[in-house]
């Protein structure tokens, strides 16, 4: 007998049809023989329509009191998917985050769980019962009803699953699973039977907006085998998990990609330690957050350094460094709001430079000149003008065979 | 300093602009010396949207679960007042009934209070915060959400009152008092100042639907005063009270009315022990709640014996004692659907007879035909045709002055 997690988000639970559905699929599960513990968000809209409620009496409302108002979405519908269980004679206990005691810190509106006590759930799963526990809440030392997050929903899933050690996490949500690259950009793309917890969190922070970062980075810090999967259709999904042991073959996962990027470059630097946080530091004293960082090896005894940020922080950016360029005595800055990065994700790539060889051969064959180059231990990121975008990622998923299943290792 | 408790209604918290006017009359009092416990209702409208999910997943939803999904309605109101205060510059707390541990018994949808902790809010006030308790809701030992029933608001708020020996229990609601009788049908009824809890229960049951019949007999058991007041005027409300221990005089505070009974008389019952047990025992067997009940003393060998009942249960009160007549060897049974029950009402009217001859002479001035009578140590109660309802009041409240504030005692 396994122990599962299901979490269902707000698109999944956004009626009571949908519900009854959820409950329906709750059962499947469990009647093929697992014990199973449901997470579930608030029904699609209704967290919206709490913070129109609230900003009706405040632009500003306490957070403490913020958390106890959003709690109540959750809260509705672990109550109607019990309802649903149970009126199909499924025994079903629900569970707000302070009954079941995830325990958080209290920084309320964007609280981290500590903590949960698997005493309620444990007897509940013994006694033939499905558990439904409210996401996206908790409660701190005091009492006090904290909130995640948007999106916390994922994390409590993972929490629990960790807690219980779960066999899996399983993530419902609108999307089939996770891709090798955007399918609106690639036809071609196909979905992934597996990802490591690591190829995951680059694709994620990619722009594959299919799981909460930090619900990944606790599925892969407590080793909980998370599965994405469609609400409305059979499926086995995506399996995100540990890097297989086998695997001494490089294996490419996914093409992502990035539209909101500026880049800025300050040439001419006189060549002597310390340049880069000269340039940096006051760029983070503004609050920008910086991507890629590029500096090449001088040529003279001077150098250029580049950077990419947020395209929201591009203006700002430049102004900065217009100071920055005469306090240092470079000389001159230039910047390019018009381009996107490419990253070719998958784990095992940096011991192998063919594929990085391949890549570039790929681009240059479509005449597509690369601005900045940047890697890691598990994807190798290019900066290209933005009017590339899609013919860069087509050009490479089909270099490296992506829309064919790989071959068995 | 005195510790009062508020309590507000569904529809005086009905939308944002109605919560924040609550805000702002809870600061007026705060800010003349008094420490204020505030307790509300869900959104006017809410409870019915959240009952209405609930059935469209099931006609009949889990008890425990419906409590889950009812209890959201006032947290979402504590959170929002909550906010509303804050924005003023006025410290405050919500709790929901879990957090405040307000202890209750498992009975799902119609729990009592058993306990309720007083630490975090003796607390709170002391550090000079509005506390805002959620109404109608609790825990039961196991930590499941229970509710009190419909109105249950009122219920939490004498609890909270007695709990913390508060001075004063306020509802806050949609009339500015108690009247001497109903308006509707005496234009020159008065609002009372002061009721004691005795004559409002009789008050109450005899429908003047103002307060919960339930919080009622709790804050007469514990002795709180409770002051109903309007939510949307100025004014002093009404005080419901303990008996003035100086009232030697009998005063009269308002003449109820029930215009849902109906009358059965059995004659020609043969006057003999264990009539009443004979008559009445297969009306109670078949769950028939009887209201009145007079026999007189017989004037041959045989007797009269008359009862009222709902005069919903009327057509099946009388198809039973069709049959008791025959078992019992009665003359016959009669009945009457077309009655009303008027009740004067007040304390110490027992031990002044002039009282019942003044009541009877009233109506007999206005022709009016007595058809039953019956008393209690705080109320008279007479039968007449339904036709003399408005008459009757009319002619009592006159006759006993209501309409002008009693003479100083």
């Amino acid at each position: 007998m396994a122990l599962i997690v299901h979490k269902y988000g707000g698109t999944s639970v956004g009626t009571t049809e949908k519900i009854e559905a959820v409950a329906e699929k709750v059962i499947k599960h469990k009647n093929a023989g697992n014990q199973i513990i449901v997470v579930v968000s608030a029904m699609s809209g209704e967290t919206n329509r709490l913070v129109a409620l609230a900003h009706a009496i405040s632009d500003q409302p306490v957070p403490r009191e913020l958390d106890v108002l959003l709690a109540t979405g959750e809260q509705v519908t672990i109550a109607l998917l019990c309802m649903a269980l149970e009126k199909r004679g499924c025994k079903a206990r629900s569970y707000t985050g302070g009954q079941v005691h995830i325990l958080t810190d209290n920084a309320h509106n964007k609280a981290r769980i500590r903590e949960i006590e698997d005493r309620h759930i444990r007897a509940d799963l013994e006694a033939d019962q499905v558990v439904v526990v409210a996401g996206f809440q908790g409660v701190d030392e005091m009492g006090n009803i904290t909130t995640l997050g948007r999106g916390g929903s994922d994390t409590t899933a993972v929490a629990l699953a960790a807690a219980l050690k779960a066999d899996e996490c399983q993530i419902y949500t609108d999307v089939d699973g996770v891709y090798t690259t955007d399918p609106r950009i690639e036809p071609k793309a196909r979905r992934l039977s597996k990802i490591t917890f690591e190829e995951m969190l680059e694709m994620a922070s990619l722009g594959s907006k299919v799981l909460q970062i930090r619900s990944v980075e606790f599925a892969g810090k407590y080793q909980v085998p998370l599965r994405v999967l469609s609400s409305f259709e059979e499926g086995e999904g995506t399996l995100i998990t540990l890097e297989d042991e086998a695997v001494e073959e490089a294996r490419i996962s996914g093409i992502a990609f990035n539209r909101d990027e500026a880049q800025l470059t300050v040439s001419g630097v006189p060549d002597q330690p310390g340049i880069a946080a000269g340039i940096l530091g006051p760029i983070s004293d503004a609050n920008i957050e910086v991507d890629m960082i590029v500096q090449n090896v001088a040529a003279d005894d001077t150098t250029d350094f580049t950077f990419t940020v947020n395209r929201g922080d591009y203006k700002k950016a430049m102004k900065i460094l217009q100071q920055v360029v005469k306090d240092m005595g470079a000389r001159e800055v230039k910047g390019d709001e018009a381009i996107v990065k490419i990253s070719l994700v998958g784990v095992g790539m940096r011991s192998h430079a063919g594929i990085a060889s391949k890549m570039f051969q790929a681009l240059a064959a479509e005449n597509i000149n690369i601005r900045m180059i940047s890697t890691s231990e598990i994807k190798i990121s290019v900066v290209v003008n933005q009017k590339y975008l899609e013919l860069g990622v087509r050009a490479l998923h089909a270099a490296f065979g992506l829309d064919r299943e790989p071959d068995p290792v």
